[in-house]
């Protein structure tokens, strides 16, 4: 077999629900968030660990909201992040009455979650949820300080994004009858493809960026090698998060073997905060960045009709703080998904 | 649709492959283990975390041998583990040109794998490889504290287990041929159950088998609640990893319920080690335990004609030491998949 999947069956996002941080409610997407949390981020909580469990729960409570449906209508909740042992997850969705599968591929995992839920819905399941996260202070002081620390940032590192998306996935067409959504383009997934690992021999964990954007040059060009369509057949090619440093050398590694993305690439790492305005340096990272940039910005697009045709491609660096100080390089991940418009 | 999913075409599991330590080695089932380590238990490295990698790396390996395949005849490779980032996985198995999907389900990490293979083999792969390890000393001193401290353990404390088991499955029948398994009875994956996440207060990380059997218990009650089967027809039930106080706790729980599995009920925990003369308190645990006990007991038995028609119930903790640490509960996760014999 090849290296795109098709989905037998047409599977449909829902719906999708985002939560977010004071900094990204002042980004360029800041207005097309769900929820936004209170001043300190903290989410009522008090820990930040406990403030990304809370955030998972409310998007996923939000995301069943929008689609009209109980935690007992879905199969499976298949969800990550980036805390140990994917503490986010398992805590914050605990209480939703729905079989669990847990998650991790690092900053990928929301594409990861939209890839293995199209799968199973499209063969073994009616309904599942795709849920990821990262929250900035809980990432800070797990991978590298506390934020109390002040430590200086090198340019070409990101800033991890405090986010939650959660993604209620279908293959019943009806199921949008109640919904909001009917009577507008709704988005589809039609194929998948599977990432592999790559290292690429990159050992700065401040340049993440160069770590992902070998797997995902891999990923595109295993893609295009086998689909019929060109880079320009799409309005978007997504990826999440390769910020500024990790976006170049995509472009430049797919052009060089006759890629060229250029015109329809964008980054979820490069369009959650301003650039200029907010300087973030490399750009947003983290579990919930592609999450919260998909259902914002591109789903959105898909329902107001000014896209139609999208590939999300979520990028991992598949590393730990321990793995780094034994002098391991970073190996990246990136998985595809390929969503498209249809109408109800 | 109900908890249990059918496997709409035969899922087989074609190999299987086990690496494991000294301690392993002493135990009751140490002369079924495939690979064992040196005397100190490294496998040739410098770190505790890179041999863990190394141990996925030569499971894995083994395992494709025995399945007479290659790397690139597997769609995907579905991996976990018990280290931060899941790192056991994604440093030991980087350099397998396969697609790769990280998993995190505490010690049901091998059960996770090996269900949402059977899934994706019934529809949408030909091939897959579920891979989970653990170590002693790397699991040590991450959740609890280096080895050289000398902590004195809890008599409900459980000892992770060093090992990591690989399974190749396959939809295609005549993959066997060419293998050494070609005339004997062979193990098909027919149904699965996803487990729930399930909280029911254990806050003591000394006592895991108290915090999973809740879990257990749940997902045997939905099984064969819907299911026509009752435990008498099943060879065994095998659990992993409850250990003493889990396995007690199980059975009473279920038995509650009207529900008694203690007959054929086993736990890997259990029988990994020599309860007396092995003192590991309440038995063994870790990703990597039951991935080698059901491979070098359970599907032994069922190539060996000893045993026909088995469940296996991977159990994890999802829980971290930062999460112990702010005082939360340790909920549980029970995941099952249902084995049987096949002639071919």
């Amino acid at each position: 077999m090849g290296n795109i999947i098709q989905i037998p069956k047409p599977v449909y996002i829902l719906s999708s629900a985002t939560v977010v941080g004071q900094h990204e409610k002042k980004g360029p997407l800041g207005e097309y968030f769900d929820i936004v949390g209170d001043a300190d981020d903290t989410f009522g909580c008090d820990t930040w660990e406990k403030s990304e469990s809370e955030m998972q729960r409310l998007a996923l409570s939000r995301a069943l909201n929008y689609a009209v449906k109980k935690d007992s209508d879905l199969e499976a909740i298949l969800a990550g992040d980036l805390l140990n042992q994917c503490a986010g997850s398992c805590y914050g969705l605990v209480n939703f009455d729905t079989p669990f599968l847990g998650l991790f591929g690092a900053c990928s995992t929301a594409a990861e979650a939209l890839l293995l839920s199209s799968l199973l819905c499209s063969s073994h399941m009616n309904r599942c949820a795709a849920v990821s996260s990262s929250h900035n202070a809980s990432a800070e002081r797990q991978f590298r300080y506390p934020l109390e620390y002040g430590g200086q940032r090198a340019p070409t590192a990101q800033w991890t994004v405090t986010g939650s998306g959660a993604f209620i996935l279908s293959n019943k067409k009806e199921d949008f009858v109640n919904t909001s959504y009917n009577g507008s383009p709704v988005p589809v997934i039609s194929d998948v493809c599977i990432g592999k690992s790559i290292d690429a021999g990159i050992t700065d964990a401040n340049n993440m960026g160069a770590a992902m954007a070998p797997a995902a040059a891999d990923t595109l060009l295993r893609y295009f090698k086998e689909s019929s369509s060109q880079p320009r057949d799409f309005d978007i090619i997504m990826t999440g998060d390769l910020g500024f440093e990790g976006s170049r050398i995509l472009c430049d590694l797919t052009a060089a073997e006759g890629l060229d993305i250029s015109a329809v690439h964008c980054d979820g790492g490069l369009i959650i905060y301003d650039r200029i305005g907010q300087d973030k340096h490399a750009g947003g990272s983290g579990c919930g960045c592609s999450a919260v940039v998909l259902a914002a910005q591109v789903l959105r697009g898909i329902r107001t009709g000014q896209v139609a045709n999208i590939l999300f491609i979520g990028t991992g660096a598949l590393m730990n703080p321990t793995a780094i100080q034994q002098g391991a390089s970073i190996p990246g991940i990136a998985h595809l998904v390929h969503i498209s418009s249809d109408i109800l």
